[in-house]
């Protein structure tokens, strides 16, 4: 057995090797992930289906200099493993110390931290424009898988590079994304093109203005030499179609294994039952038992059904009333709305973190248009995740939205409730933020009373929402039972608010407070979209400081808010009144990058003691 | 001269017509378009060029039970004229009474408040499928110009399009958008169909798995009431490519202006010269002048050049200085991405609005790559605009990134200052936002000073940005020279801080409580994106009362974050100070549609008597 893996520490090491000794070392790198893979995890998939174009664009090109983009880049691992990290996948000691994505931080190989689908395409036009322009040399590569190839972005991309005129390669990885679903749209015409070996009419990439290739075995990696030799230092933008085999050395399995074969980040089928999947799967079960006797009840996910428990079997019994859209949030977010428009009730699923890409329609068609429809947040919130994937921010993303509610439940019990109401009777755009690990933890110690059986305070008089002139749109409380917030334990001197996921930790820190022989005041506050200005003036009765928790980011997020009411408010109130403290915890305005979740807590100040130390403080 | 438009107030009302009378009505049409146009202005140019389709498509058609989606939906003049609301075009003092985008609210023909490009495809593959789901009839008609096509979303929605397997017409207004402009991509592609008439082997929608059609004369009416009649009730997807002239009727200028070429809402061009043209005009100057020496210097823009300021004379001297992106706004922040990690510096400008699409691309390719561009926004902040072009979101969508610099000119020449620091020194991503009318308006007057001649107050020892963690994201705040607050007038008790547009207000309204005998600090924060904490912790020592004026939403905006600062961190103080009071003047979280300026100021409190008087009782 072959040795020459051993020797690479870059790019230059690789091209001593001669075109006949590459499938040696494609073998070596494929054990080596196999067996990284067992111990480590991750997405070894498409890696496995990269292994010869990637060791052929590395034999060809001259990284650095010629920049390689990986679309989301987590089929990058043999790219890492030709450019000085490879001992981060054959040394078990060293397992984790690379992250699963491109990363300039990590390697000047590495042009981009990517983990977004489809952008590879634009980044490497605005390279080549910049080379152009400023007279440089040197090949642009995007390397881009077929289930990316459906995103908006990448589209936008393809039609730009159609109008570009110096050197651009677009290497199109075709691992037949659109087997295991009813894709037809451009899947058909990729098929075609794999049946004609590259020579249908029918050509998607002519039709934009490229020139194209096409590798009938993306996994012979003389051919890929070939291939990309005759492309190199072209003087015009090109797409080179292979055909790869997914999975490829994964024997039976090659192929065919669907948690394989999406490789969304978020898809990490086989896990232990997280919070996302144990909530995903009560909705979606709360949901399947309507279908009989609600014809359009339609359940959408844009290519994250596994990871939301929305479990292959379900789908299967679901029928018609499930669809996954392909990696196209945008386009699934206006979809919902012609669905809720034409009287059927769409409930859209999938990550935090991948709703950025549609925040426009959730504003205008969705939100604008009070489409009565239901957005299914999943991973809110601070977490241990890498950099790409954070879904810190998305109570500041969707709570800001006019015309939208938010709710924020605290238990399985009343995301059911809250998702008959947005199903149902609702008749306006909601977003539900899945409850999270802490909300999970909880429930299953019984620590803190479920919602039910609690009071609101105050008289729901206020202004918000009660507009109703046509020319403006506003979030809608009349009609919505989450609109009031609950208190849910009766106190003084201090009320903790505690929104979603943050509420269990809200509830610690009055435990906290009780040895400390303040009885503080808890609040669910059920929702992040409007402000329930009846109890938080109620409060002033007996409260001074008003504490909000929440897990993601303050600055514009939700107890921000809380304290702005109460600062302008102060000197307007009837009786004047000691202005109440507010302060507010959750997330600096950051992006962190798999720093684990309790150092987060730490950094934040999101601990129960903490908590209670300081709102002590302010009294 | 026939009279048939009087008679229509609904599409039944056209049916009754003959198809050969239909030529005679278009011409009403047109004409009393050109009249309402010159009257009242408009996108005239679009619509006129719709005509006989839209009068095919009522005719054929049956809205409101087919339903007919106009993308973007400012070319449906026409539409609203057979539907009920004529008048609003034929009779001068009704003019104005309808908004330029279709409108639930204003009728039952109108199935959504559209104004943002290229999603009409995937709200109608939303109506099929619900119907369809449903068990419904009835026909989906979206009909969407060439130059929506690029958008990526359109895109998204053609591939769901070519996988549906009901109904659904998707009618291609092709008026050779591509003209003005060097489009290649698609654009070439929709060409050869045009030359081809239709028969061309590289056809986009075939390769999308869509059945296609090709109306070679678009403005011959019987042409078109054939056509939609053969595919009235089809059983599966199917695009009607008509090809149309823009502009017809406007005689020698058909088709050939520009400044009706590009159908976007905001290009209005020949209005008089407004803050987002005098400024956007002097920051392409600025950057002009150093296109010799600077190759790299990039400005792009995705299809919005002419209300930004960037004249066509300013692009053809710019040359390949300039690239016009097309309607892609996420392509264009990520192609900016990488024009700028490869060595460029691109400037990338276009509307508050329509920067809404790239919110992902913002966070992901631009901010967390760090990619040293500069990102323009214009149409910020309230105004009297319809509610599909709100620019009252821009401060919390840009100001609330982790890592993105966001910065707020009080005047030409902070903008200018800025703008050589954005694209030189800078090194990192930053956005500025084009100061406004107020802004304009105090220059012309010369009414407060500009920036410079003043001071900074406390120590920037604050820990904001001073992470240099390799898994930490933030905003940087070192060698940021708008980092800290400047205070422009020193005063006591109260501190009033105005963002950007809104600073004329706060010097306004500091001069309204000179009359009142309280000198007040007056400061211009210059950006967004950090609090100035040394600055704030020093207002501590002379002042109780901090008012924080923003043109835009208050909620996840700005002003907050310092309402909340004050608020966790008084009781934290080294020496115990009385708590400040901040208040927060803002927008209210709501879109408004067409509600004059005045109006909404006078709603939200944002004239300097307001705040003035509210300052002075929280004192």
């Amino acid at each position: 057995m072959s040795d020459f893996l051993a020797g690479i520490n870059g790019p230059s090491d690789l091209k001593h090797l001669a075109v006949d000794q590459l499938p040696d070392l494609a073998d070596e790198i494929r054990r080596a992930l196999l067996t990284y893979s067992h111990a480590h995890g991750g997405h070894i998939g498409s890696n496995l289906g990269l292994v010869e174009a990637t060791i052929a664009l590395h034999y060809v090109f001259d990284s650095p200099r010629d920049h390689i983009i990986f679309d989301v880049s987590h089929q990058s691992y043999v790219h890492k493993m030709l450019t000085g990290r490879r001992e981060a996948f054959t040394d078990p000691s060293k397992f984790g110390d690379v992250t699963g994505f491109t990363n300039p931080l990590e390697s000047a190989h590495d042009p981009f931290v990517l983990g977004h689908t489809g952008t590879s395409i634009s980044l490497a036009c605005g390279m080549a424009k910049a080379r152009d322009l400023m007279g440089g040399s040197g090949n642009v590569i995007a390397l881009i898988g077929d289930g990316a190839l459906s995103s908006a972005v990448a589209f936008e991309g393809l039609n730009e590079a159609g109008e570009l005129h110096g050197n651009l390669i677009i290497v199109l990885n075709d691992n037949e994304m659109s087997i295991a679903e009813d894709h037809g749209g451009m899947y058909d015409d990729l098929a075609e093109l794999r049946v004609s070996k590259g020579r249908a009419q029918r050509n998607l990439f002519r039709s934009m203005g490229l020139d194209y290739r096409y590798v009938e075995d993306g996994n012979d990696v003389a051919a890929l030499v070939r291939a990309f030799d005759e492309v190199k230092n072209i003087d015009h933008p090109i797409v080179v179609h292979i055909h790869t085999l997914k999975g490829k050395g994964l024997g039976d399995e090659e192929g065919s294994v669907e948690s394989n074969h999406w490789h969304n980040p978020d898809s990490a089928a086989g896990s232990p039952l997280n919070a996302r999947k144990t909530y995903g799967m009560m909705a979606m079960d709360a949901l399947a038992a309507r279908f009989d006797r609600e014809p359009g009840l339609l359940v959408i996910s844009p290519a994250t059904p596994g990871s939301n428990g929305i479990t292959r079997e379900w789908r299967a019994a679901a029928g018609a009333h499930y669809l996954d859209t392909g990696i196209t949030e945008e386009h699934a977010v206006a979809f919902a709305a012609g669905v809720a428009r034409a009287g059927g009730t769409p409930v859209l699923a999938t990550s935090a973190t991948f709703f950025q890409r549609a925040y426009d329609q959730i504003h205008q068609e969705f939100a604008l248009n009070q489409a009565p429809g239901t957005l299914l947040i999943f991973g809110g919130g601070i977490s241990g995740t890498d950099n790409t994937h954070s879904g810190a921010g998305d109570i500041m993303m969707f709570g800001n939205v006019p015309g939208l509610t938010c709710l924020a439940p605290t238990s399985g019990r009343e995301l059911l409730d809250m998702l008959a109401w947005s199903t149902g009777p609702a008749a306006r755009p909601v977003a539900i933020r899945m409850p999270g690990n802490d909300v999970l933890a909880a429930e299953r110690l019984g620590g803190y009373p479920t919602f039910g059986g609690t009071t609101t305070i105050g008289e729901n008089t206020a202004g918000v929402g009660a507009h109703d002139e046509r020319d403006i749109t506003v979030t809608p409380t009349v009609g919505n039972p989450w609109a009031r917030y609950t208190v849910t334990r009766a106190g003084s001197q201090i009320a903790l608010i505690g929104l979603g996921d943050a509420y269990p930790t809200a509830e610690a820190a009055a435990r906290e407070l009780d040895a400390r022989g303040v009885t503080a005041t808890v609040i669910n506050p059920h929702q992040f979209s409007t402000i329930d200005v009846a109890t938080l003036d109620a409060l002033r009765a007996d409260h001074t400081v008003v504490v909000t928790v929440e897990d993601g980011q303050l600055e514009g997020g939700w107890g921000e808010k809380i304290a702005s009411y109460y600062g302008r408010t102060d000197q307007t109130q009837p009786i004047r009144t000691t202005p109440m403290r507010v302060i507010n915890f959750g997330a600096r305005k950051e992006v962190t990058d798999r720093v684990p979740l309790a150092t987060l807590r730490e950094r934040y100040g999101l601990t129960p003691e903490h908590i209670a130390e300081r709102a002590l403080a302010a009294l």
